[in-house]
């Protein structure tokens, strides 16, 4: 469905092995990327431990202030895993193995195999919709604007999938990219004027080093309205223009 | 120097490019392993928007819990770089052209092409010292508690060497993995019975697929006492060898 109210979601990423640098997160930009494009706005991105009051508190903040939160991490099958139970702490509701939940594991797992690590997976907190998943059939679940994945990429990409549809959109942040061929400080002055002259449009100018290492600039603008976006862009090149005719 | 004490720190990330998903984030983990290495643990990440009141928000509530804050992105030439004019106002200083990064940027820019765009990477908070960056030799810099960075990896990885020798540190975290030649389901209930037996060290469980696919599971094992990783590790090398011979 689509609302033409901002939609706001915050990551939370929830594992000591991403704060250790063990593990280099990849779900931030692979969310971040997903989300804009369907038109809500990642607002804010926190990493936090094992440790559940952490989790807690930081659940507890991002949910009163985003419209989502997406948390990925610790729903495995280890005393580490303890995900679920801060969420259900932070919602205040009871937690304990979901029967269709129990069902979902058996489609993957020899009943024989299903000990009681394996059955971590299956706890789910009261009140929670689950979030099938088509690779490790485990499930993720959704509770309140709250969505629980999984820290595995190419699980928590299928979660992220399932629930795209139901998710309540905005209208999509539009974005076009220039290149500027200038350096980053030869092209500030005239770019922060045409960003005052257009207040619904946010313009970002990003330095890289082009194919022969030479400092370049990418400039990106964005507004939610084409119209407001092509009237900055239109600012944009005819400064570059200018630029390179004089 | 090092102290007995833990210290920590906390990662804040600036810029609407890493929450809209169009450029990836490559420095949380850069930072995390580095830090880790050298005995300070990141406690905390935070990712916002290139929002003035967000920026101190953040800053204020990171720099009141951890040992440092280290700060990356919105330090460049233009509009939307706005990272030291939030400092300033979370420390409640004022800002200005400091003549001393001015001369660091006429290291590499001729005074003529000191315009005023490029001039804003001289404005520094009163009250901190520079942090020089061999590459392009605009300074970040380092104030309380909080060390601002570069967004740009290269710049940013030689902003960190600059200010790594100054830090003051920890106890450094050991760690050591082993493979598992499990399924993390497999082990989950003996390893938490390990973690349970084992308080002074934190036993993370992390699957991987194995070079055919196949599921596999990495137990890390970390302390910072020599003599409790190595009685961890034993338990673990032993339940690990008791599942095999069975």
């Amino acid at each position: 469905m689509s609302t033409q109210e901002a939609v706001t979601a915050s990551i939370l990423v929830i594992g000591d092995e991403i704060l250790s640098g063990r593990t280099k997160d990849k779900n931030i930009g692979y969310i971040a990327e997903y989300l804009t494009a369907i038109g809500v706005d990642v607002a804010e991105v926190r990493v936090v431990p094992d440790i559940e009051d952490e989790i807690v508190a930081a659940l507890n903040a991002l949910r009163a202030r985003y419209t989502y939160v997406f948390t990925t991490g610790g729903i495995g099958p280890t005393h580490d895993d303890i995900t679920a139970d801060a969420v259900a702490k932070a919602f205040g509701v009871e937690i304990s193995v979901n029967a269709q939940a129990r069902a979902m594991l058996l489609e993957r797992i020899p009943e024989a195999d299903l000990n009681e690590a394996r059955l971590r997976m299956a706890r789910i907190p009261h009140g929670a919709a689950l979030v099938a998943n088509k690779i490790s059939k485990a499930p993720g679940f959704w509770i309140g604007n709250v969505i629980v994945m999984a820290g595995v990429p190419s699980i928590m990409q299928a979660m992220l999938d399932e629930v795209a549809p139901q998710l309540k959109t905005g209208q999509v942040m539009l974005s076009e990219t220039v290149r500027a061929d200038a350096k980053e400080g030869d092209v500030g002055g005239p770019l922060g004027e045409i960003a005052k002259a257009h207040p619904g449009v946010s313009i970002g100018s990003y330095p890289f080093a082009d194919e022969l290492g030479r400092p370049n600039t990418n400039l990106v603008v964005r507004a939610r309205e084409p119209a407001l976006l092509a009237a900055a862009m239109a600012d944009v090149q005819a400064m570059l223009a200018a630029r390179k005719a004089g």
